[in-house]
């Protein structure tokens, strides 16, 4: 288990907290990235319907998931075998059952059917059947939107969850590192990401990669206007940018980073443009410090960007730390005006001021922990655009 | 773009033929392979709400999304521009504002707030919340129930989705081939999904490869009774088991493979389940044609299975092809006994009869289409349990 069991009651009692402070008996928990921090529960099993109970009367949560993966659930977490509660195959991807019917008896079971109970509305694998199946069949029940209850709990990490962000800190700075030395012109797109994805899995020697919650993104050449394209494999040109966004991760805590690099010569414009970033992210990082609200560290940024002329309209950063596919993000947190959130130490955020325009884009990033009086940032990476020399030309 | 635009025509007027049957004017497609299959929409974008609208009376769908991904929406679909929307970042992961809000609106302004109204209820990426903001937005429609209806046009494949097919199955064989020959007493199980996953991508010298849908699985020694578990930094010892369960892709087509492999000599029980599987398999394959039904089929496996005393309940086999993460089964036919559906060609299966019992596990697996008068295995790989001599003791 990567954390001691005392470190995940102390993550249940918070969560316990929480769900008393909302009057809310009962919480169904289906994010992964929740999952796995409440009991540790770590397989790639997301894809079927799964979830744990958490109640206050009960110091355990209850696992129910799939046959074939109660025994992930008795490898991965701290919980007793009678907490781990199966259902059986025919309920999968079936048009006639469906696994919020069985859940349903689990909670008539255990006399869970007439209690408050709150669900994960917005969470991926929450879907619109679960929640109709689970109203029709507990019609006693009151439901409550529990949507990041847990994620709130998650966004203060512990000493030891800093420890393995720092780990995965140094395999985003390897995989930055082979991407870099191997972009060249002539070099296939999916070539470079397959360096990539070894550096990230493999790890270091002193220890192995855990698998991104975002494949790395390689957007080149004009495309570096899409933030999310995945790559081709199509060669690299001369002078073509080519924007790296990944993460490095350790027992499912994300370091993500993000840099641009150029074959050849930066044009202009992507000169203009990372300069400007770099002036923002220097700026925003030195205005890091507990109390600041996010809202208000955006507008550190803002007050850089607009002086520049480049529009930027999207958040700049995000809340980061355990997570499973789809997403790195916490979904708490945000950097950007509106958001009041009032920064702590030991929350980590993924600062990436993300300029897209209509044929080029740039990425910077950098991932940091608030610390008692600043900040503290996570990869070590030259933060600059990055030029590559053209082998042919050199 | 992956197929010609004849192809992505001839796909929407399946759905729009199924939308007709089912009394449907309009169906949103939320799920990415959908999204992909109807337009060629290809963006690691998937963990923002997004979808496509399609429509009885218009020829083209319309996409919404995040702004930052309509230029991916530009870059990689048919759609003419004036039917790419985009809502604004305020919308992402915020307490307040919810895209379906701003899709609500986009609908009523054109007209579809009193229509039919199917979506996909239990896909992934299509929330409760995403449901209920719906329909409370919406309250002059009627809302019906559209799960898996594209994924029932995707279930027979084109020739030039099967060609996808083929490569994809061309790099499964050579990252099994790459695990296999790495694998041994001491080295440690990342550094052996590091050269898979690097395989994986790199592709061919000919063509690159896509990531898939599901990480690689190695479950090793005790842990091969647990299906879904990923890798960890821990070395291989002598007599361990080791499932490899792998998808090699191509534009994200998946052609999914697993084998066992033992380093060393297997255990009496590892040997007589790995023959009872691959007879089952061997048997089954043979047993394939256009008219059998599912159930048929595994009627088929059933019969060598219970001869040998081994308990198997879970299904056997499932539809596959294009797909995203979480899943790269297609969530509409299953080799079970309750499964009415009739084969056809250019159907394709993951026929994955996995034993999980107390202790250990056996996957043996193939990948096939439906032919004419038979089927043919997509991808060639030895069929047997692999058995790796242990280096140190060779």
């Amino acid at each position: 288990m990567a954390f001691p069991i005392s470190e995940f009651h102390e993550r249940l009692n918070q969560t316990k907290r929480r769900m008393a402070e909302a009057g809310v008996d009962l919480l169904m928990v289906t994010d992964p990235a929740n999952m796995n921090y409440l009991t540790g529960y770590d397989a790639w099993s997301f894809y079927v319907h799964q979830m744990l109970i958490v109640t206050l009367d009960e110091e355990q949560p209850i696992w129910i998931g799939r046959g074939q993966d109660a025994n992930a659930a008795l490898h991965t977490t701290w919980l007793e075998e009678n907490r781990i509660i199966s259902y059986g195959d025919d309920y999968i991807q079936s048009s006639v059952k469906h696994p919020m019917d069985f859940i349903c008896d689990v909670l008539k079971l255990n006399n869970y059917d007439k209690k408050i109970i709150a669900v994960e509305m917005d969470a991926y694998y929450f879907t619109a059947k679960n929640y109709v199946r689970l109203t029709e069949g507990l019609p006693d029940a009151i439901f409550k939107d529990g949507t990041n209850m847990v994620n709130w709990v998650r966004i203060i990490k512990s000493d030891r969850e800093i420890a393995y962000l720092k780990q995965a800190s140094r395999i985003s700075e390897n995989a930055m590192q082979v991407a870099f030395d191997m972009i060249n012109e002539g070099v296939r797109e999916c070539d470079v990401v397959a360096e990539i994805s070894h550096a990230q899995i493999s790890g270091t020697e002193d220890f192995g990669g855990d698998y991104p919650s975002i494949v790395p993104l390689l957007p080149t050449g004009e495309k570096t206007s899409a933030a999310h394209l995945t790559w081709s494999d199509d060669r690299f040109r001369d002078g073509d940018p080519v924007i790296i966004e990944l993460a490095g991760v350790y027992r499912r805590y994300h370091s993500p980073l993000a840099r641009t690099a150029v074959i050849g010569r930066p044009s202009e414009d992507m000169q203009y443009v990372s300069d400007v970033v770099l002036d923002g992210i220097n700026t925003t990082l030195n205005a890091v410090r507990p109390g600041i609200t996010c809202g208000e560290l955006e507008g550190v940024w803002r007050s850089v960007i607009e002086k520049s002329g480049i529009r930027k309209e999207s958040r700049m950063g995000y809340s980061v730390g355990l997570n499973y596919p789809p997403d790195w993000g916490e979904h708490t947190a945000s950097l950007r005006p509106e958001d009041q959130t009032v920064l702590e130490p030991n929350m980590t955020f993924h600062l990436i001021p993300g300029i897209w325009m209509e044929k080029m884009g740039v990425e910077i990033s950098e991932s940091f922990r608030v610390t008692e009086t600043g900040c503290e940032v996570l990869a070590e990476f030259p933060r600059e655009l990055m030029i590559k020399p053209n082998i042919r030309l050199a």
